[in-house]
């Protein structure tokens, strides 16, 4: 007999909580220039995967087995996609990748221009820590949000993804060894999972040990994500993607499948899963299954 | 017989004090890319008045009448000259106001580059939260350390600094009322000096009576501090102010003396630094004499 929903149930209920929340993380009694707000929303309601924060969820239910104390994560959960989002933001810009489209829409500062792109991005960024501060009135205890609050802007920081993003582009043009590439996406891409799944770890009052097990499974998982992504921009279709393929090859990103080959990349992206899961089996969860989950559908995912 | 220390002394000293730390805010064993924490330095370290740490500090010092109780406050000055040293960076990009010099230096993006300027900001604002977090360790207790951070993520962001600095933006070409003017200081200059001043207070754990007295003199001591600067850029002299004069009438810019002349000007700065005193002397604090000196001081000042 099943005990729960199957994943894709899950992943949609969860998302739609996700949404239904960032929806209403602009106070509304907050004097907030009105072009500002829709540009902040432009992309904070703009869909996606909403990876970061059902991961935040789901470890919060994990360390304490019960469904209900994913609420306790939730403030944590918009946090991370604020973070997420102003990343993109900034990303997009002229001086930085010059992307126009994301999603198949326009970019930020294609709509609203460049100056409020970064007063945007500027905005969410701060905003997150107010949004994650507020889960002392969710209950959660304020020793664990002073720790979410420092592992944010440690994680979303200098050693984690805007230094990510530093190395990314210092290293643009020399890329050549496995090391660097994988240096470069730990900070740019797993640091902000990995600060996911501890942030539903501290919501769920998880001990040192479940912590560091949540910690190094999202290192795995996001590098497998991103290995992952390398991949379907090669052999996936457009139709599933939502965006052009072969766009890193246009680009000459270096990515995993340019230094190891296609078959190399896919073992790669099976033994960081088969590491995610050992971490977590290791982590003493009250209920790991979900999250083993969830990392077996990135692995195999087409889209 | 004086008890203690000229206010020049005092500014000095805690100017100092201020300084010290600042150059120790990026963690040592953090893996940070050298030329990121170059381009942080480069403006965080570029010297300045440094007036919103110092009154951090002398807020401190005012609620416990102690001198000591400012080392509590250290981390929340050193979070707050952040913002404003991120904030400062992001203002002066292309897509911005586009300013190649401030105090008399290359800005940041001259010297390193658009994307790094970009990302320095990203990471000093994404920091700042981290120092501030960290006062918990200098012993100040866990819920008045979230409630600091609470009020920097406000401060600092939608309803404040960056919300102002949209106004501003957005209303470049069309102020017509000292009303919008006025909105517009209060967000981008006193809302961050307000913070200054309640961060204090929180560090010497201040009852709300203070905290009240606290913010409501920074919002009138930042404004009077932003009209003296219009003044000033009027009737200063280059040699004092270490930066040209009359670059506001040269950029069109709408000011206090350009919508109430000089005189008037002068007058708004007496009433606002009164408002400011009496604010202060009706929230009970255990010594209040150094701020009242150091909102005299921005009073008088000719640089």
């Amino acid at each position: 007999m099943k005990t729960s929903v199957g994943l894709h149930t899950y992943l949609q209920e969860r998302r739609e909580r996700v949404e239904a929340a960032l929806g209403n993380v602009f106070p509304a009694d907050w004097p907030i220039p009105e072009r500002l707000r829709e540009a902040m929303d432009y992309s904070l309601l703009a869909g996606g995967k909403r990876l970061r924060p059902i991961l935040a969820l789901a470890a919060a239910e994990a360390v304490s087995g019960r469904e209900e104390t994913s609420s306790m994560a939730l403030p944590f959960a918009c946090a991370v996609e604020m973070i997420h989002t102003y990343s993109l933001i900034h990303d997009d810009l002229p001086a930085m990748d010059d992307d126009d489209y994301r999603r198949g829409r326009l970019t930020n500062h294609k709509v609203f221009g460049e100056a409020m792109a970064i007063l945007a991005g500027d905005g969410l960024l701060t905003h997150a820590f107010h949004v994650a501060a507020g889960a002392a009135e969710a209950g959660v205890p304020p020793e664990r949000v002073l720790a979410v609050v420092r592992d944010l802007s440690r994680y979303a920081g200098l050693p984690g993804m805007v230094g990510g993003q530093v190395s990314d582009m210092l290293g643009e043009q020399g890329i050549t060894s496995l090391e660097q590439l994988e240096h470069i996406h730990l900070h740019k891409t797993s640091d902000l999972i990995a600060f996911s799944l501890r942030a539903g770890g501290h919501a769920a009052e998880a001990d040192e040990r479940q912590l560091d097990g949540l910690g190094r499974f999202g290192r795995n998982v996001g590098l497998a994500f991103q290995i992952q992504d390398d991949i379907l921009d090669l052999v996936g279709t457009e139709d599933k993607l939502g965006k052009p393929v072969r766009s890193d090859e246009r680009q000459q990103k270096v990515t995993y499948p340019y230094l190891l080959g296609l078959d190399e990349s896919r073992v790669r992206v099976s033994e960081l899963t088969r590491e995610a899961s050992e971490a977590l089996l290791q982590a003493g969860l009250a209920k790991p299954d979900r999250l083993l989950e969830i990392a077996d559908y990135l692995l195999n995912r087409d889209h």
